[in-house]
């Protein structure tokens, strides 16, 4: 079930952001505002910005699924000096592609392994308690942060856009 | 695993929020504003404000569970008539005590059972999808949200007020 939770369902809202970001790009050509605008916006001025909250999702996506499965060797870097939508677009297909590289097979270990990160010093969770308060969580958070910031600011973007396609079936008569 | 990330996590996700909504009282009545501003207030025209955005995270957290568990027969009814910070803390503490009768052995069939909900029709979902797809990316949209819109109004809360405690373990020596 961790990997439908975080590899699937993550997989599955960052191309819901995609979507959210197209809508915002459209937004802004109509209205002639400049995208750095939309990007560089926060809801507060302590709070991340719309480029920070992208970045954040990505990172919690793929070093949530490197820390489960034990791959952070292979987990690719990104430097944080994305300025316009076309690099976000870039980063995000990058986390795409990298948890398109696992399967349920690599959870085999997954609830059980000790997640740490360098400042819980030597303080760690299981994975089973990191993906469920603490991964899943911080994603749903940077990726409705970044919805809230557009909607705020006029895009026309819904909750159908937060969640994607649901698979609905129809019963057989 | 289902119940980890529903029950337990809901629950202490709606304490989380209760938090996020006290630290608003005490920031109203520092700033001398009425908390019906911060409760009224939304980030979007076209969005719900704070007060709709709690009854929602309560609404999706005890109906996701009556249906996952099939005690819809159970579940408690609100009216949806709150305008105080005092009704809203009724309806969450409600819902918290509602989701304290349920024990793992209430999800035996969760992952199977048919979900649906008068507006999708004849339409459902299995208990699994409606889960993962459906019930924990609304639930968290919607503590989100509200904790957005209190931000964006200057109450002091961080992450960790929306993520809870996190139960970090020390290695033995």
């Amino acid at each position: 079930m961790l990997y439908d939770l975080t590899v699937v369902q993550f997989s599955k809202m960052l191309n819901n952001l995609n979507h959210i970001l197209d809508k915002a790009e459209a937004f802004a050509a109509l209205k002639k505002i400049d995208m750095a605008v939309l990007l560089n916006f926060r809801l507060a001025p302590d709070q991340f910005n719309l480029i920070r909250q992208v970045q954040i999702a990505c990172d919690t996506a793929k070093i949530g699924v490197a820390r489960l499965t034990g791959h952070m060797d292979s987990v690719p870097t990104h430097d944080d000096n994305e300025t316009t939508l076309e690099e976000l677009r870039q980063r995000i297909t990058s986390v795409l592609n990298y948890l398109e590289g696992f399967s349920e097979a690599d959870f085999g270990h997954a609830e059980k392994v000790h997640v740490s990160q360098p400042r819980w010093g030597s303080k760690y969770l299981t994975g089973y308690e990191f993906a469920i308060e603490h991964a899943i969580p911080n994603f749903y958070f940077h990726i409705t942060t970044a919805y809230a910031i557009l909607r705020h600011n006029g895009v026309d973007v819904g909750k159908k856009d937060y969640l994607g396609a649901i698979p609905y079936k129809v019963p057989l008569i």
